[in-house]
């Protein structure tokens, strides 16, 4: 049986703050806690309906009722299990050839895409200004289903960071060069910003290369494609060469 | 002011079964509803709580207050206006040269991704499966972003149209052939399946070449892409040829 105070701590776990004062976030789901076994990622506890379907040396396993996980988790739709976990000390890597640059991105399900895909292409690390959604964010953990084990995360300053690296700094603009045509420099950063309002000026500033993906379609409307999608296509060419 | 019984019509239409009986479905906010001036779509009135922003000759835009804007709208910050239109009769086109297939989208907001990246590649004919989640949820238009306008939509009995295609049916498969060497037919189909399942069997029966992106991370992991950026990686490639 779960107390109280414990349903209370991990209920409040949906927020940064009280994440960073427990440092504990909140993994769902047996098939992503599974990825947690090879990872650098400590879990604290596991609760579960089924504790029998997992198999964890060395961790506790709780046996909590379906009302209890109600109670405790993040999703719509609970599932089996609820890993409560350590957050890691971020480590900044040397520069990898290619990362990803995230300039305020605020959806968590983009930041989850955005980490799933980096995962698929192998990019080792992301690059998040400070205003960036959280990692933890539960939402966030769910949307990247697993990679965000795979992916090493790092917010900092971004105009101090970019002014530094010696990666090629790519943005897109409307304005770049066609993603057919590019030539892929061997390191680089590709910088994606906000959803509403793209990259910031002072970061655009500090852009090597502006890139744009061509628009086939013969509608003349202004919208474009969801910063997530674009990285994807983006990516997929990147790696076509 | 609105009446109580138009309230009730109104806030029903998120459910397929009262848009086929009223024939209606909503369009919201001022950015999409403009789109649809340049379209086939009929509207019948827009409710609008600044109507003065609004330049639609010949329709009735009725001033409503921000109480009964949130008694109608079905998203969770609610616009500016709605926009009630009158549901289209469905219309065949002959096949495209490239057309996408879907064989059971479930997700909305996966089908409005899939709906916008169709129009940003100029592909203006997608054909769906009986059981794909129906166009007109108020969830496919506002993640169509507009695009919705431009993309003709046809629900049908997918064996019988694969059967009778001249067109090439493509699909992902693990095993499929490398879609960055793969030669891209001059009449496509590509197929999407379900998120959770994939295509059906009878479906997959009557592919004429199976493709895959290549993984390059080096996980082991079994996770897929998502399919919507699974379709905007094939497409960003078929494209670049």
């Amino acid at each position: 049986m779960l107390t109280a105070h414990t349903i209370k701590i991990l209920q409040s776990l949906d927020k940064k703050k009280f994440r960073q004062k427990y440092n504990l976030f909140l993994v769902e789901g047996n098939k992503i806690i599974c990825e947690l076994s090879n990872s650098n990622f400590k879990i604290k506890e596991i609760l579960s309906t089924h504790p029998e379907k997992l198999d964890f040396p060395g961790v506790t396993i709780t046996h909590i009722s379906e009302n209890e996980l109600k109670k405790i988790s993040f999703l719509k739709t609970p599932k089996d299990s609820v890993a409560v976990c350590y957050i890691e000390e971020e480590q900044e890597m040397e520069d990898q050839d290619i990362q990803l640059v995230l300039d305020g991105i605020q959806d968590p399900g983009n930041l989850g895409t955005i980490i799933r895909l980096a995962d698929w292409f192998g990019i080792e690390q992301i690059i998040c200004s400070e205003d960036t959604v959280d990692f933890y964010n539960p939402k966030v953990i769910q949307a990247s289903m697993g990679s965000f084990t795979r992916v090493n995360m790092v917010y900092c300053d971004l105009v101090e960071y970019l002014s530094a690296t010696d990666n090629t700094n790519i943005g897109t603009d409307m304005d770049g060069e066609n993603i057919y045509s590019f030539e892929k420099p061997k390191k680089m950063n590709l910088i994606l910003g906000n959803e509403g309002n793209g990259m910031r000026a002072e970061t655009e500033k500090l852009l090597h290369k502006k890139i744009t993906i061509p628009r086939f379609g013969k509608s003349k409307s202004t919208e474009s494609l969801n910063v997530s999608m674009a990285a994807g296509i983006i990516l997929g060419q990147f790696f076509s060469k």
